[in-house]
């Protein structure tokens, strides 16, 4: 299986956990985009039925409208039965790295909102240790050049996350630092450490929110619980 | 003497810890208000020179600037010598509660990246035990609704702030819930049970920055100190 494959396997298996009446929270990026076109699917066909939900960011919105999904604003629906979202590295006590999207701090806010979040991913997001990649965050614009001066000198090598050639502008109107966890350190202390930080406002280490995960694997799925 | 004399003789009192060529992190609030007006005083007579300073507000900007007082970006001037700011409450372990006038992010952003921050007030601010009054949570507008339901679950009786009659919006472009401490409850944990929630951007307890106090008080100037 290719890696589309492989996320649309994912959200096939957690479409299964979705029942007709219930309120959901749709998530944001290639995984969860596959979820939300097999839901439009779903409801178009009559399958399920009278399901109301709400999402992590403006661009799942513009699909799920598309496809004539009700949507809510989360006050409304929370707290929520479902969440569906993707991860960008799963370790093997479901913690996750999430936002390399952007659109971490709706996702974490829809996340905490769900009885249950099930994160769907394919198997390239399984590590041993979180932090292969960069973490995602979160900062007010006043405090952004502070900041990187601050997770600099504590050796994070903070990136200002770009777009179209100016700053990312995130749903929430902040600004985006990645920074490197040192491998010698871990990355729950250095996300305490960074949490410190006035200004700062999420970052995208989800250590608890996750209740399970529906990985696909070349071999098929396989799923993790707390 | 009044509350405004007190005041004034606070403000005054914090002037002496300014010298020539230093840069400074100016508060928001009736008693940094003073201060800075005594600030300009002292630049437009010749009594102090060459002082660069940064806003915690659009407000203390506008005062700041129509005295001529040189403003720079926070990022040019960090680590600032110094910054002078007010209090809303103040206990016996220099723990503080601010944010009343709205500030409190660039408040607390402003105070971190000074090397020293004195805190100024009047005798009316000394507190045995912080929550007198209301503790500010600055959130952003996505989580207001479901962070509102959450906190009025923990007993936390959140108000929502307004201003004209509508949601007041700080300089960030977020909201802020006065929340009440509950009595039989440590402020610290409340703040880190407060910070769990994705959404909640800063709360208006400071429990580490201020190093020093100059208290006005009916019978003189106190001083604390860390």
């Amino acid at each position: 299986m290719d890696s589309r494959a492989m996320k649309i396997a994912a959200a096939q298996a957690a479409l299964d956990a979705v029942k007709s009446g219930m309120s959901l929270g749709l998530g944001t990026g290639s995984t969860a985009e596959e979820f939300v076109r097999l839901l439009g699917e779903a409801l178009r066909s009559g399958k399920l039925r009278d399901v109301r939900c709400t999402c992590t960011s403006k661009k799942t919105e513009e699909q799920a409208r598309s496809l004539g999904i009700s949507l809510s604003d989360l006050a409304q629906l929370a707290p929520l039965d479902l969440a569906i979202d993707g991860a960008d590295e799963i370790d093997p006590k479901l913690r996750l790295i999430k936002g390399r999207g952007g659109a971490l701090l709706r996702e974490k806010i829809v996340e905490q909102a769900a009885s249950r979040f099930i994160v769907i991913a394919d198997a390239s997001k399984l590590v041993q240790r979180l932090g292969v990649g960069l973490l995602p965050v979160e900062v007010t614009p006043f405090a952004l050049a502070v900041l990187q001066q601050r997770f600099t000198a504590m050796g994070l090598q903070p990136v200002l996350r770009m777009q179209d050639g100016a700053p990312r502008v995130t749903d929430e109107g902040h600004r985006i630092l990645d920074v490197r966890i040192p491998s010698n350190q871990d990355i729950g202390d250095v996300v305490t450490q960074i949490r410190e930080n006035a200004g700062v406002v999420e970052t995208g280490f989800f250590p608890r929110e996750a209740a399970e995960a529906i990985i696909a694997t070349a071999g098929g799925i396989r799923r993790m619980h707390r």
